[in-house]
């Protein structure tokens, strides 16, 4: 049986997640704003040094995984916390989690990511960026600049963000060169309290008409059987996806966009990649077995 | 227990599929070159006819769920073969099958793509384009323009379409309107005979010096893990999806290039699909329960 730190344990998917992983005979070292292992606030600085601080405490040996389900929805005026929680509550914890994922034999890491991050309008690039640089107050300052369309657009952002630090580090020397499989999983929209509250809101037929091709809403077992699956055995082959669960959504929205032929511009960074792969260890090595 | 058509169920990953749903009890219809309940070649048109008739005579209840993995890797001068099994051989099948599927209750399809989509340099556009609308022969006489790369060009032109293929129809009313969840499982190497083979071949330092960043190659019962997942209830909210399962080359060589926020010129077409999704059935609906 695995130890196991989830973030947002205490509802939704998380609590999902854990349920399961208690269910199975795992430990789970759960994390949320009250009635968790490690009560803290993801969304500052100090939260969240109290959160590693008892986290690193309460995980004395390797740590077998990590889900990454804690994370607020849009809304406008609370653009500084939603990064900070969405990209810093995950970043952080897991930089200093990585020396006990190193030490468990094949961890697993699973990000919350969303499907908004392909279908929400007028992103700004630049926060993209800042936030992968860690940098939340310089993508705050030009998210506000949105306006009214600040909320989604800074929802969307943490997500692209978080899904990029992924992507970047995932296929590290310290990362996947220890073991550690990081993946992302993004959900469309599931039955949770917050989307049964939007569904009998004045926004209610907004919500109705978003496209869900496959006609119905995700449930939290059903997300929560994907995160098992990617912390299983069968995950060892699996690093850097990002697992869309969404009914449809993008396929609708951007179905011609991805999977995408590699371009011209990108053959010089490829090649470059692919020479370094074998001196890095990024390549297939049975040599001590 | 259910109904399941496999195609290339006599070697590989499709054997370990097939392998994997009899165990569990299901009854598993498949077809191959020899050796499966369906003979058949899928590399001509004749063949296909053939195996779809088969088909339609040996499933005469609904169809609980369709894993195509029969596939052909790259290999110069037979590029005509190659898309035609790879796309017609998927899309064919498929398409005489949906009545079948749609009989079913919430059927599954898993399409077998690639990472090669994503890797692989001078693919030509054109290509892609005419294999996604059915067209080998005007695909074929493009793709052989590429010389002595016309191998793996035709091999990555091949999975593009036949993952654009997917993502443009599964969200169609036909499909996921009739409660039918297509997506698609994209490979990195997986040890296979075929792999085996090639790793004590002349190209073996070639095949070695290929990026897996998490340095072992995949097995075909972890992909078969996969695809059980993706026919599992698990996945009444997946379609559309591309699951890659590469050990994280994908990752190493394009890691900002997907998820990407939506680009401007997309707005229009969004809006459009956003208009038409209620009119056409693609949003939630639980007006009949």
């Amino acid at each position: 049986m695995g130890v196991y730190v989830v973030t947002g344990s205490a509802s939704g998917m998380g609590q999902a997640v854990t349920l399961r992983l208690r269910a199975d005979g795992h430990t789970v070292v759960g994390v949320d704003l009250a009635g968790a292992e490690v009560d803290a606030d993801l969304s500052t600085s100090e939260g969240r040094s109290a959160a590693i601080g008892l986290l690193l405490e309460k995980v004395d040996g390797p740590l077998d995984g990590a889900v990454m389900a804690a994370g607020m929805g849009p809304k406008r005026g609370r653009e500084r916390m939603l990064v900070e929680v969405n990209v810093l509550g995950v970043t952080d914890l897991l930089e200093a989690l990585r020396p006990k994922l190193a030490a468990a034999a094949k961890a697993k890491v699973v990000v919350f990511g969303s499907n908004s991050t392909t279908s929400t309008p007028f992103v700004p690039r630049m926060a993209i960026k800042r936030l992968v640089d860690g940098d939340a107050e310089g993508a705050t300052r030009i998210l506000k600049r949105r306006g009214s369309l600040s909320g989604p657009a800074s929802y969307a952002a943490s997500k692209i963000a978080v899904a990029r630090w992924v992507r970047r580090i995932c296929v590290t020397p310290e990362w996947a060169g220890e073991g550690i499989r990081m993946n992302v999983i993004a959900p469309g929209p599931v039955m949770t309290p917050l989307l049964a509250g939007q569904l009998k809101s004045s926004t209610a037929s907004q919500v109705k008409s978003f496209p869900v091709p496959i006609r119905e809403y995700g449930t939290p077992e059903q997300l929560a059987e994907w995160v098992m699956t990617m912390l299983s055995p069968a995950a060892d082959f699996m690093v850097g996806t990002v697992v869309t669960v969404d009914g449809g959504t993008e396929a609708l929205l951007r179905p011609d966009d991805w999977p995408a032929r590699l371009p011209l511009r990108l053959l010089p960074r490829m090649g470059w990649s692919m020479y370094r792969a074998p001196k890095r260890g990024q390549v297939a090595d049975y040599s001590d077995t």
